[in-house]
């Protein structure tokens, strides 16, 4: 093969700490505090009190909800690095949550600036032709032949089926 | 193969008559009438007097160029058909440009209300796992391996090394 290989990394729960956007919201506007044991192995909502469970759709809907996510420790410096060594692809599927789209954008423009225009994908089916994906949801790893790391979040601490990431010098020791 | 065939589309001069709004500003702004003739295998910044050629630029990124753009002729009936046949994606290289993210997205939710957002892509380099490939710029057909379908632009009419299509018609008898 002559060109790079290609990887496919994800935004939400793996470059964006969304979670934690949502948990300081939770703090914030609900004064409830999640501990890391009552989200193991489940999705954010599930893990909420009844009466709280469709707030995430709400919150998650508004425009700006998606614009100030904080930025998932080590992975500006880690992703620049593999920048420089493989064809990288930001694949976000996006397209589920209108008002996301131009926050997203401008998100990574922020925090990615070196991640050109033509390496940005917006979708639902992430059904992109790379070699190696790192995302937080399994269900993206359906039917893709390559190398798929799982970035470990609450809600896939379950999943034991893949090669699995913790953090960003994780994919560091594995991919540089 | 299990699963049906996959087909991309592209959105501008393909289902959205991109040419043909641009065309309209520049009758309405500049009273300049284009011909066939003087568009004929040119970019059409290339057939504008010179003295305009940078303005496709300043029109393409104000917000709302491509939220009314004309729909292709027969392209609504014909995709629809499609969509029931095969996977049909929605790819387009709308992340070149910042506004245009929104007003796609709910050009498409007008026009286009069948098709899921799981199967709409919006891009930078097209890197999509596909079968059959609709679009009107050969250069997105670069490593695709699968069957492209160029259809037919003034921009592109002297490339001659694709299968082509003039229309939604044609596309449906190769296809349907």
């Amino acid at each position: 093969m002559n060109r790079k290989q290609r990887i496919a990394i994800d935004m939400d729960d793996v470059i964006a700490d969304t979670v934690e956007k949502f948990l300081s919201i939770y703090r914030r506007e609900h004064n409830l505090e999640l501990s890391a044991e009552e989200m193991h192995g489940k999705e954010l909502r599930d893990a909420l009190p009844a009466e709280l469970y469709s707030t995430t759709r709400q919150y998650i809907n508004q425009p700006g909800f998606f614009r100030d996510i904080p930025v998932m420790p080590d992975s500006q410096r880690v992703v620049k690095e593999l920048y420089e060594k493989y064809d990288v692809f930001i694949v976000s599927a996006a397209m589920e949550f209108r008002n996301s789209l131009i926050d997203k954008y401008d998100w990574l423009a922020e925090y990615f600036p070196f991640i050109v225009w033509e390496h940005i994908i917006f979708c639902g089916l992430k059904i992109v032709n790379v070699d190696i994906f790192i995302d937080d949801r399994s269900r993206n790893f359906a039917g893709f032949e390559g190398r798929a790391l799982l970035y470990t979040s609450h809600h896939n601490l379950l999943i034991d089926n893949y090669e699995r990431v913790n953090n960003w010098q994780q994919v560091a020791d594995k991919l540089l």
